[in-house]
């Protein structure tokens, strides 16, 4: 049935050759990751696996950089506030950064390309009024008004990788030579780095896919003055910038570029803020710029007859993989780190590359690999959270990365991955080419769009936050959840005044005033008219913690007629309230024990309006009887032919994955779907993939679990899954279409 | 020692005179309040007790309310939101609301006086797009856009005292006619009303004190179809209008008048809400009038040879007993209701009258007086809450009010009564005239300053809401706390650079973006560096909840530099954090069990900024690893000569209330003054009167406690109170000044 052989990459190292070749034919592995930096062994050449090889754009020739400091890479920094207590106040730049990584560029016109800002009154302070000292390294500002606070906004070069240097930290390595970032999009270092590359392949006949690491701007990444990570964002683009390009953007744009678009009150637009006009310029224009440069380079691996394969990480800023630019680079292939399911589904989405493929978890490393790790336990959870991602958009290859001799100590280990292997290999046949069954069509909105799909509430990559967990916990339900999920953007509705139309339900997740969830958005008469109407005719609305919520004419969550609750911040203290009555007897809650949901964080001092059924409010007790003591956590509201259901908070569970769900055909008037392709028991799950005949059942727990399952056309049989265990049908079923 | 005799006032009844003249007799009562519409008994005129009579100024006249509809007492009343679903839009103005205690006013030009709003863009629908039908009771909008929502504010005559109301729905009664409420301010019933009075003194001869319930607007209080409380704002001035008096208003301002100004957005200007200058206008304007009118009434009063009292509450808009415009009055006296310490202080601080007079709990109605019921406990708590306050800042008088029969069937009550008589006749002899010793002076800063003295936290009078009761702890700990306590507001700040100069504490408290803590008052440059400015010298700041936040310049917090904490909203957590170590062995917290405070509500979210010590943070645990777990509660951080403190939320407890007094001292760098008139139990409290030469030692709570009492220059004595007792003594004893 299945191949035994193929879609698996492994490394390999000079001294483990023969347990290469072993490895590969017991994983039935067809590609080989090359050793960094060494020769390749003819025995491997010999295997007829295809070769990776990483290639460092942007690092790993210090010689160049060296030699042409200008052309460095440069980061923007804003100094921390500080406090003037009479006229003059100086700032040393450096402090709590780390000295080594980062050197101030005041090659280029400083008061050009710096700003002193009077934070207290937000007004930009002349740079008449201020200057920089490089002997002390300090810009000092004079005419201050006392009590005000400044911060400097400068430019800095990066000496040293911030990857290369959180390696280093990390793994504790000694005497090791910083490697300096230079940028590839500046003349010089970009007609060096074609070169370069052709000088890489002219000497690398054997290898067969270029494994860009990456392309030319890494994602924000500082550290300070005791090398601890001090700033990072996987999505920042600040350390994208160089007077050169800025100079071209200016030109573009058409108005005056100031460092504040980048610095934006020192939150670097992060993804939690609504981006503004000038940054989404900036973007714009970089991403077409990147993906421009991009193209030169794939064009030359083509040239050589080779593959062109970029990683999804540290220097991929530019690179955003579901944007129109980056269709156009004509990349071979991506690879991704699967964190979770939606990191996994981050590039297991992404259109027009010939494949895809996910390096999993564990690495083979000394802090896993050692007396006392358990490795199958890691692989495990990694393999089986992804798994429910892959079976709705799947990636067509697997890999692993680190020291495989670190693995062959652990024969359990190398017995489980051999076991996956197979089970991936039977799932790519399965599947391949197939969309699989869709309950609903869900849009996810946000300002980020498509954009930022299924990263929209991540920060670094595959890391939680308390104030994010509980809305990622959304993102990652829908990774694995049988809906044919869109990222769709305010601009997308107010472009597109029937953009709507082919979706069923509009989940909105997040704070008030993020990006998440929308803010002043919410008070724009083109986007609010839209979603009423798209709910007014039957459309769902789901809304996780603070949804639509934007402090505008007497309202707070905008949406509060169709959620059914509002948020007290003290201003409707007024108003009495007396719909406290919970009703957990209901369809979304069928599977919960009681009707108790993890809300995770949750919200606090929600309160329902007339006409709503509250679904779940805490019930704590305070001290002494107060007013408007109950906070609502579950609402549902009907609006015109359309639903509302408020959610305050969902970490992903597979309980909580089976809430949305159900919160899904609830709030799309369609109960009456749920037993079509579907496990009784939500920690199993169901995949349909109807034009292949083919559907399975999926264990997602570390233990055995019976269910019961519905096919596609209602009727239902009994089963036990061993822990972790997937089983595939046939099936001659013709699938009910889903009710419009 | 004590007078045994006066400063008592009791009610009475015809059915019960021989048992008064017994009471006043035991309490030691020289006040009766008059019987409600009845003649007054002989016996009692004889006893030369003062008679009090409840005067109702603006209703018990509807023979002249029904003579004069265009003279009833309108409000403002905003409908609900309601979403236009095609172009026509029909709204019925007396939805949700109680049919027969308002009418729709549209005797006057509703073109002029009502307003359609567009919710979705805030536009006003021109008059000519809307009409009103009074058969059907609706307003129909023409040309609306579909999805837009709208709401109409209109004007209504109340045709139902809401406090008429309120007591015949609570107490069923039946078949009871409504009193209607006239507008004593417009001409007619002005004239009306000035000769109501007169001859109502004419007919009254007996009487001594005019008590009056109260002036002329009633607070807001709208009952819905049910008959149910719908809105209620103790402080609201929405039933203070009428085309006359606005007419006048607008002439006096030089600006168009619009329902806005009251209506705002549906707040209806909420003590929450930051105050538009329009509505301070307002407020301006109707202090002034109303004070003008009461001072007609009040010099009648005293023309027939009579005191004149006003109670404070139902009646009572415009009144604001802080403001300069009251003290023109020239009211003999002001009783307030108790309920708790700052209800205590509302009236008890008041300057310019003769004298203030408390009403004590319980009421003697059926409610507590039956079998079960437990007076005497009610009573305890009562007086045992106010006593703290009391201490601080003397009433003059004590007094019950209901059916004095109910009483007397309790004789353990009475018994208990006898003794608050004669401890507050001890305590008044005590301290009277004598400002006690205050070992700081404290501000508390917000946006309504003294007008809302020791109320800034309350929407109702002594109503606790789950929004507030964490923040109104910190305004009922001072209320009997050893502090000279001001309210100030953020104009104080910027009409006077120096204002804050004569304090040593600032406290603010609240939730971002209020009235309380201020909002884009903390944006302004006068405010924020003039608060900085009185740290840096050596001030304290103490912000509690969400203290000086606002969006402005990457900070919310904005004084993140004196209290070391922000409020993590997803913007910053790119920024790692570090500073997440407790240290519970702090000045502020050695009088806690182990450093555990009840912190309310409490915040979520607050981070700690470098160089701040935390005291006290949340550890709960999360169900994986995140990033930003740590949940700050309580800080403290130094600034220039200066401290600031951060609590989350402080509820009133006699533990609270110390930590609290600690922080002001921690602030203030006057640990080393803590021993002076001070008990190291925190249930004990000790209250001095320099310049009388006594002090007193009381225990707040309902067991025995033993305490060390430490005197004004350091020394102390071992000390074993009874439960409740209050110890009086007499000290030579030079107070130590404190520390500059």
């Amino acid at each position: 049935m299945a191949q035994s052989k193929g879609r698996v990459t492994i490394p390999t190292d000079m001294d483990v050759v023969k347990e290469t070749l072993e490895i590969m034919d017991e994983w039935g592995a067809d590609a080989i990751r090359d050793c960094d930096g060494t020769e390749f062994p003819q025995e491997l050449k010999d295997t007829g696996a295809k070769i990776y090889a990483t290639y460092y754009t942007t690092r790993k020739d210090n010689e160049w950089a060296k030699a042409n400091p200008d052309e460095i890479q440069q980061m923007y920094i804003m100094t921390p506030f500080y406090t003037a207590t009479e006229s003059t106040l100086e700032i040393h730049l450096m402090n709590h950064l780390y000295p080594d990584m980062l050197k101030v560029n005041n090659r280029d016109d400083i008061t050009r390309w710096w700003e002193v800002i009077d934070r207290t009154t937000g007004e930009v302070v002349a740079p008449t009024d201020w200057g920089y000292d490089e002997a002390t390294g300090n810009v000092t500002i004079n005419k201050c008004t006392p009590f005000h606070e400044y911060t400097v906004s400068f430019l800095a070069y990066i000496m040293w990788d911030p990857v290369h240097m959180y390696n280093a930290v990390v793994n504790e390595w000694k005497d090791v030579e910083p490697q300096i970032t230079f940028d590839v999009r500046q003349p010089k270092t970009r007609a060096h780095s074609l070169d370069r590359l052709r000088r890489f392949l002219d000497t690398h006949d054997y290898v067969d896919v270029v494994r860009f690491t990456t392309f030319f701007h890494q994602f924000t990444l500082v550290f300070d003055e005791f090398a601890r990570e001090k700033f990072v964002d996987w999505f920042g683009y600040s350390a994208s910038v160089s007077p050169y390009i800025l100079e071209q953007f200016e030109k573009e744009v058409g108005y005056k570029f100031r460092p504040e678009f980048i610095i934006d009150q020192g939150y670097m637009n992060n993804t939690y803020r609504i981006p503004s006009k000038e940054f989404k310029d900036f973007q714009k224009f970089q991403m077409r710029e990147v993906a421009k440069l991009a193209k030169e380079m794939v064009d030359i691996v083509h040239e050589y007859g080779k593959e062109a394969m970029m990683f999804m990480g540290d220097h991929w800023i530019g690179m955003e993989p579901f944007m129109d630019d980056f269709a156009s680079i004509g990349l071979d292939a991506v690879v991704g780190s699967v964190g979770n399911g939606a990191t996994l589904r981050l590039f297991s989405d992404i259109k027009n590359v010939k494949y895809t493929e996910g390096r999993f978890l564990p690495y083979f490393f000394p802090d896993v690999f050692c007396e006392g790790g358990d490795p199958i336990y890691e692989a495990k959870v990694n393999w089986v959270t992804a798994r429910r991602a892959i079976l709705r958009s799947p990636i067509q290859r697997i890999g692993y990365g680190g020291y495989l001799k670190l693995a062959l100590k652990f024969p359990e280990f190398v017995e489980y991955i051999k076991g996956v292997c197979d089970e991936f290999r039977t799932l790519y046949d399965n599947i391949q080419g197939v969309t699989p069954y869709c309950v609903k069509k869900v849009a996810v909105l946000n300002c980020w769009g498509k954009m930022r799909s299924w990263s929209n509430h991540m920060v670094h990559h595959g890391l939680y936050y308390r104030q994010n967990y509980s809305y990622f916990g959304v993102i990652e339900a829908l990774s694995g959840a049988p809906f044919d999920v869109s990222f769709i953007s305010f601009d997308d509705i107010k472009n597109d005044s029937n953009f709507l139309d082919k979706f069923d339900v509009i989940i909105n997740v997040g704070d008030a005033d993020t990006a998440q969830s929308g803010g002043e958005y919410w008070a724009d008469e083109q986007i609010i008219t839209a979603v009423k109407k798209f709910v007014f005719n039957g459309g769902g609305f789901i809304g996780v913690g603070e949804p639509a919520a934007h402090h505008w004419q007497g309202k707070f969550f905008q949406l509060n007629d169709i959620l059914g609750v509002e948020e007290e911040n003290g201003f409707t203290l007024n108003t009495r309230r007396y719909n406290t009555e919970e009703h957990r007897d209901h369809f979304i809650l069928a599977d919960t024990e009681g009707g108790n949901v993890d809300f995770g964080e949750g919200k606090k001092n929600i309160v329902a309006l007339d006409g709503t059924t509250v679904l779940v409010q805490n019930a704590t007790e305070l001290p002494f009887a107060v007013r408007h003591a109950e906070e609502v956590q579950m609402a549902v509201r009907e609006f015109g032919k359309g639903r509302g259901v408020y959610i305050s908070g969902l970490p992903y569970s597979f309980e909580n994955s089976r809430v949305l769900y159900r919160a899904v055909l609830w709030s799309a008037s369609a109960e009456d779907e749920l037993h079509r392709w579907y496990s009784t028991n939500y920690n199993v799950e169901v995949h349909a993939y109807v034009k292949n005949g083919k559907y399975c059942v999926v264990n997602n727990t570390y233990e055995p679990q019976d269910t019961t399952v519905y096919v596609g056309d209602g009727t239902s049989f009994e089963l036990h899954l061993e822990a972790n265990e997937i089983k595939w049908y046939q099936t001659a079923d013709k699938v009910p279409e889903p009710r419009q």
